[in-house]
């Protein structure tokens, strides 16, 4: 058991990346929910590689065809699976590999775990294509998580060492709208042109960059969460580092916080209108586990894409000799971008799921 | 259910900061393993509050008593529990904040979730004091490890900004061992002594500070984890965001990775003595989730101890009104030092329970 | 989250009776493990609804597409995915049911938990249909199990309160595979026969049987399972009872321990060969949780068939008012001769679980 | 990990027989639930060791010291643990035990799972002693569900094959009451009189009888539970095959429906009041793993007592060779009637579990 997360909602992604099909069941989702489909599909659409230069060639459509728990377009309590068929797979571009390790990727330690016969054309079933059926439950879940008035965005908060600007302490959904409908989702547009320019520089040298995603949740009740290893952080931690190429996570001030005094770091409570609020954020919106009602904050650190143009030094497994390998094959001079709506799939799942578990008080 | 966590392996936390006693249940350790208590003593004496002016005044000796599952100094198979009693509870220190949430605690969340009912004397569940049991815990993993050529240590990677220096490319028992024995654990004498000087500052300033804590495990195997949500890095994530004061978690190069490209964080592989490494370790030990046989690296960030003497704005949650608190009680002014055994303790545990799991190949 | 089972290998299962298809994720697979899918489809036809007249007129012709998992006939190390296509579904037949649940069918409960979104035309998610993705993922669990030298097989013990013989101290692979091979799964042909004239007597009644199913497995390491919680009963009974229809389930003597005195019931141990057996089996090859070594044998209970062609009374949900209710649509007399392989589906996924937990000890 | 269950609410029983002390961490249960000690008390006492001829001749008090969890007599939102020192443990009774397994019991398991390690004095992890602490989670979850409007009852079904008289169609708390207060738990007094004299019968001849306790709850809501593997059928064998000496359960009809027809087990349902019920009850309450809002009706089977006064065959661990054993340590001829309050006591538990997921619907 590995590509699975979630207690009452229960998300399963399968597939390989040049397999017939890529999918996944959502167990647990609330009976009853109207799901947009042409919104669902649009959400997805930020995800699938673009026409532009930033982007793999591989051309995919990604439109699910779910084979249960949706009739006449609403959840109908039962498991729902959705399929997402393969179509531009070109194995031959990855003979090659089954010999050679890419360094960077999950090529050697799929051979250790399951020797010769695991499949990792493409990347097989660490894939980043496997973030199409992650975004295909986080989307459904953002729709549920919507109309409760919990809404879940992102930005690019850095590529290549250029940092977008942070979100505002009480980002809004009209902010998330406006995002997604960017095609460079950043806050700053000069600093996303910046961004741009250097993923290309990267790529016309033959390499590739990382960068960061910041995702926020607003709307969420305080009380969500339990203390200690059920916390917000430890079941949205649980499932964010399962997103291929995430090496970091950090919640409100993060790293900083660490850098931080006490005085400097602890967010003052204060009654606004009634209701207690805190006037600064460096919390993220989570206390020893648990929501306190201001924004979720989050950031992700996603490492530069592994598949490089250039001549690598590797090995060769059956000689168990050093070998070189250059990788032909398609990718993304950077994936950070198109991470952008997955880290807010994972999130609104996590999310969902929490929420789905009603034991967050009465306050 | 929110204080546990392990798979094969099951960590369950219990106890309140003041109440009768904290302890832990960990079922599901291999029989027969000799637990060396002196040992283990050491270790827990390593978390305990110095008798130095960088800790908390408050004095436990931290001996726990083993109710069940160690007979004759050896586990027995039957889940072991741990017991460690409160000596030194000052209740009568924290009567005003029953009314007046902490900033930066969890005083808030609690009243939310629980009520009036949380029993929330010196942080209740949610005080660094829960990490006590947590170290008995991870203190026996850490043995039972070392006799399969395991080791895990760490150290103060960085505090109130000043940083140590890193781990080298092969950290070695050895230099674990040194470590643990230090009075503070740098591995840069002359950065700790800055460090303790700007916890001194910041404690004379009534304020606080907070830190890093890099921790490395040597001697995996190849193998460990499952791919995307079952990965070393997400259990290990999922159980050490459940340490009080955790807001960041990095793998390798971390948030580091997203500012570097594709060239210069993939790690190339090599033959050295007929077995398979890699030059570097931007990784961290792991790729897609399963472990290299390289040694794994993470670094977690502890925000700075939310106590602080100074005048803070809160509200009282009876009046639903702005206030003013001053905590008085006993405090430390970082516990970025005191919480390197405790990511240790977690980690070990963690890795236990994967390497317990069995399935990691057989390269 | 509802639909799964198992902790090492994780069975997920979707679909609904009339909905596009159902279908299975099976995460956790051994990689490497060739698949015999003529031997798996014949497997699956037990399952299937016969020609003759003991069984429902639907015809499907239940042959599974793997999506993913499966490269070149062997596993792959990657959560396999099959999915069924639904074709002779006739949602015409069902349309009173929406508001007149039927007496002994989960149509009342799905419709207080789902509200009128469930979709329950032939049952929905809670249809017998479902047990045939069940059969795919145990039928590959079977085959894995085999070639570890552990077989699995069932008879009908009894239907219509007519009971078959029990299996002998020491059933063989040898008579699990002539069990399968038989038409009406059997072992005295006799009481076969009169079983098959009480169903078809029923079914002339427009009445339904019930029946017990008994199950055995051979070549099981002895040290399987875990005390208390985790043990092969419970493990396993958290299974079955996921089957429709299964109302009790027993190990070894089970109710008829009851009734023994414990010199009777006990089962004396005894070296044959060198090796440590018992001279008979009442406990049914488990005590305390954890296998002996000795064959596993368990009973489980099905109900009657709820359908029945006879008028029946109910309520009408819109109206909450008494009504009554004829079943027109196509149902089987007795489910307990077609649910003979999938006992043998479920017991096996959940053996093959337990045995890739692998802490079973040395013996 | 072995000795959990629960999903919302987690038991996690610890400790052996002849150990230190036994007993329970629960996590996850509301705060602010007053625990009435006395009455929990009560219940406990139902469990041990009465002073009549019945049972066995160890003496506890078994009165629970309360560590954590519970602050003023109300549960404080943090896990609790309980502790029951033990004190009438006599080791020298078992001490050939350690080479001979007594047939019928856990000895030769353990011993093939855990080696010479394992505690096996008394029956270690595996005795019916560790009973006690599943009855304070039992005891606190059942004046929880109380509260409520459920309440959970118990009676002594059958021993030595006689037969009590079945529960009614609507139990109600104020015969769960009577029950409780009864010193032989059965609803028909002459029965209970012959199954008292047949277990001392089988006393004098040092043999010993099995039992069968009936376990109802009733006001329960409808919707409680999930289809398939999460139903309320799964997630209480789970939990209830768990108690020692338990090899049968059923619900409802259970075993018996097996031999009815469909006309004969369906429960018709009626508008009374308003309100949807079912006229019979053959369905204990549970339709596709949901309950119905119709008593909740269970019936478990224990074996007799493996341990008996005669000698009986075994063989020598330490030699591999056949043996001869007789057990001269204290036992009970029957444990049944000790452990309907356990029957009840996990039944609860799952039951407080099940609410508090939260998912019922909202008929």
């Amino acid at each position: 058991m590995s590509s699975e997360f979630g207690k009452i909602l229960h998300v399963s992604v399968f597939g390989q990346s040049h397999g017939r099909a890529i999918g996944v069941v959502v167990d647990g989702l609330p009976a009853g929910e109207e799901i947009d489909l042409a919104a669902l599909q649009r959400f997805l659409d930020r995800r699938r590689p673009g026409s532009g230069p930033l982007s793999t060639a591989r051309k995919e459509t990604d439109i699910p065809e779910f084979l249960s728990g949706l009739e006449d377009g609403k959840t109908c309590g039962a498991p729902l699976c959705a399929v997402i068929p393969n179509a531009d797979q070109r194995s031959r571009d990855y003979g090659e590999l089954a010999d050679k390790p890419r360094p960077g990727h999950a090529d050697f330690t799929a051979w250790v775990k399951w020797g010769g016969h695991a499949d990792m054309r493409g990347g097989g079933h660490f894939s980043g294509r496997l973030t199409a059926p992650l975004c295909v439950a986080g989307g459904i879940a953002k729709q549920i998580l919507a109309r409760r008035g919990i809404f879940v965005g992102a930005h690019l908060a850095a590529a290549a060492g250029i940092t977008d600007a942070p979100f505002p302490l009480y980002p809004t959904a009209a902010l998330f709208e406006e995002l997604a409908a960017r095609p460079f989702p950043v806050l700053d547009e000069a600093a996303g042109e910046r961004m741009r320019a250097a993923v290309l520089a990267a790529k016309n040298d033959l390499d590739s960059v990382g960068g960061v995603v910041e995702c926020a949740a607003v709307g969420l009740p305080p009380g969500l969460g339990d203390p200690m290893f059920e916390g917000v952080e430890n079941r949205l931690a649980s499932a964010l580092f399962g997103i291929p190429a995430v090496k970091g996570l950090e919640f409100g001030e993060g790293f900083r916080a660490a850098e931080l005094r006490g005085s400097g770091n602890n967010d003052a409570f204060v009654v606004e209108q009634g209701r207690i609020q805190a006037e600064t954020n460096h919390a993220g919106g989570i206390l020893g586990g648990i929501t306190t009602g201001m924004p979720l904050v989050l950031r992700a650190a996603f490492k530069p894409t592994p598949s490089i143009g250039r001549a690598q030094r590797t090995v060769s497994l059956s000689r168990l000799e050093n070998a070189e390998l250059t990788i032909h094959g398609r990718h993304d001079p950077c994936i950070a971008h198109r991470a952008v709506p997955v880290v807010e799939a994972v999130t609104a799942a996590v999310l969902l799921d929490l929420l789905l578990e009603g034991n967050h008080g009465t306050f």
